[in-house]
């Protein structure tokens, strides 16, 4: 079948709108059309080039919402009609990683996700005869787009798929990694590091787990009305001050706070989220991704003096397991997601998306097929 | 009154053998009169002058046990008569630390210990009317000895004073490090890098917490009997191998360990313990002191993808209230504290016991006063 689709041809290049071809799903696969995405810094990072793993031709995209349209053989968890959020970490229930209970990283469709291909090792992709790789399993900037059952998570017919497609990325990121990964318990201080969708879904996380004490960092003030919406209870620019933030940070709170999230990707930064930790039981986590072969360094003492070094992908949330309660907390108003989508955009404006993003002018853009 | 000790005149020279002056206990204080002793690394990293905090000249040691003699005014929790094991990690139960729940690190006597000073900023130590400091509050290598009420935890007469000495740092830093600092399930799977008694120990708190595979890992291999005889059930020589450590150790655990410990002070090691932890859970806890300025590094991958680092001082132990537990365990024959010890001597031979540390062919060596 034809479906529109905006195409990374290649690295560092504005996204082709185009006309692809997009096979039927094989066994153990679902044609799902979306009805909204979203962009995410990851799909501009790998865009960039930057990315040591990106492949290219490729269709992009992890953030969306859609519909179920048509399962391969085999498939018994979703049917026609569901309305599904894709997932860039997969949830089989059957692996190693699934069955440990310690993590949410599944590993049954890991090795070919990196790749840019389909369990069976192809593409369900084309344009003009050429093979188009997938992305992060998921390839949402394809109206159709095909991806394995176990990426899937099924979610109320209900709810609006313009908003819930945030879920797909960074407001689930951010808030699974304060519930999840930090389990930031109630009267906690707290520091973010980064006020893009991620950090800020870090602070709503922190609301959300009554944290006494939420710290939003971040070189351009301009972020701090939204993160005040969200929760944030300080406000810290780095510019401001001559002392390192690591120190700022411990000075305004007696010794270092309780849980700190880096939500930006910066090696020197990650250091600070560490250090600006009270020492005995402050634990950092880091979300934000790195550029390739950058490093993190601290002195060990750090750690041996009791803090602790943590990272989160997706928040540490099980897709298929939670993301329909993620979908319930927003239509009974405990979750705020609306406040995160800054812009409205027809699909075919994409690159404009990527622009804003660019200029920190948008927090998200919802783009509608 | 009158002490013999082995004093530091300056870095880098063996200790002195020499009668002292000691004064009495001032309020908050108490005077021991040490039984036994051992020697350290961290003793050893002192005298040689690389540890930037270290004060000369001073009065070194800190794993002991004892009897007290004398108590300073206000001082209610113990009495003349009573067995003692001095602790370097005090335990005040008053302060943010202590009341946290969350640590060992209590804070009450940190700043001045640090300097090598009691509480009120002066040494009870002399020689020929020359200010001796103490070392980490504890000073074991004087026969009669003054430390804060909150760095002594009482235990049982009926213990042997020269064997539950160990119990003052190597043995319970190991044995704390895997139960209260990983806190290691039956079954998990374990690595060890570096077999000294702390490692040794490591490996017994793995065997009492029933793990399923402890992988002990030294560059000398006469290490490897006395690991097996602690529980260790595999040996590995990185210098057999051409590949890092931490490939061989994901190799031969199908993806890697539950929980590593570092039991070194390298922080090369350190970051290969953290790197053979298995993805999505493996812990990896910094035991070793490094070197002053020294860094660890990884790539942020490794966090992000679930691994955590961590560290444990005093194996998270809170010295007076567990304590008397351990050495309970030790008279029931639960704990194994006489295999740690590989010789006995005269205190007055404490030179040699130094030689013995650094020559590799010593765990640890008891001196008697």
């Amino acid at each position: 079948m034809k479906s529109r689709a905006a195409v990374a041809l290649e690295a560092g290049k504005p996204l082709e709108l185009v006309e692809i071809d997009v096979e039927g799903p094989k066994a153990g696969e679902v044609l799902v059309k979306m009805a909204a995405t979203s962009v995410c810094h990851t799909d501009a990072y790998t865009l960039s080039g930057a990315d040591p793993e990106g492949n290219f031709p490729a269709v992009l995209g992890h953030e969306g919402a859609g519909v179920v349209q048509e399962i391969g053989e085999g498939v018994t968890s979703l049917k026609p009609g569901d309305h599904v959020i894709p997932l860039y970490t997969a949830e089989c229930g059957q692996c190693k990683f699934c069955l440990s209970g310690k993590t949410n990283l599944c590993g049954s469709v890991r090795a070919t996700q990196g790749k840019g291909v389909m369990p069976d090792g192809t593409s369900r992709f084309s344009l003009d005869g050429k093979m188009l790789h997938h992305y992060m399993g998921t390839s949402t900037f394809s109206e159709y787009t095909v991806l394995p059952e176990v990426s899937l998570a099924v979610v109320s017919k209900e709810a609006p798929m313009d908003k819930i497609c945030l879920l797909g990325c960074g407001v689930t990121t951010g808030i699974g990694a304060v519930l999840n990964t930090a389990k930031v318990e109630p009267g906690a201080t707290i520091a973010v590091f980064g006020l893009g969708a991620i950090g800020l879904a870090v602070i709503q996380g922190a609301a959300m787990a009554k944290a006494s004490k939420i710290i939003a960092i971040d070189v351009n003030p301009d972020k701090f009305e939204l993160a005040k919406q969200f929760g944030a209870t300080d406000f810290v620019n780095p510019k401001d001050y001559s002392d390192p933030i690591q120190q700022v940070i411990v000075d305004m709170t007696d010794g270092g706070v309780d849980y700190s999230f880096e939500c930006i990707g910066n090696v020197n930064v990650m250091r600070s989220a560490l250090e600006c930790c009270h020492k005995g039981w402050g634990e950092s986590i880091i979300i934000g991704v790195a550029g390739a072969g950058e490093e993190i360094s601290t002195r060990p003492f750090q750690l041996v003096t009791g803090r602790v070094w943590k990272g989160s992908a997706f928040g540490g949330v099980k897709g298929r397991t939670e993301l329909p309660g993620y979908v319930e907390r927003y239509m009974n108003g405990e979750l705020n997601i609306d406040d995160f989508i800054t812009h409205d955009m027809p699909f075919e404006k994409i690159n404009e998306a990527f622009d804003l993003l660019h200029a920190g002018k948008s927090i998200r853009t919802v783009l509608h097929y």
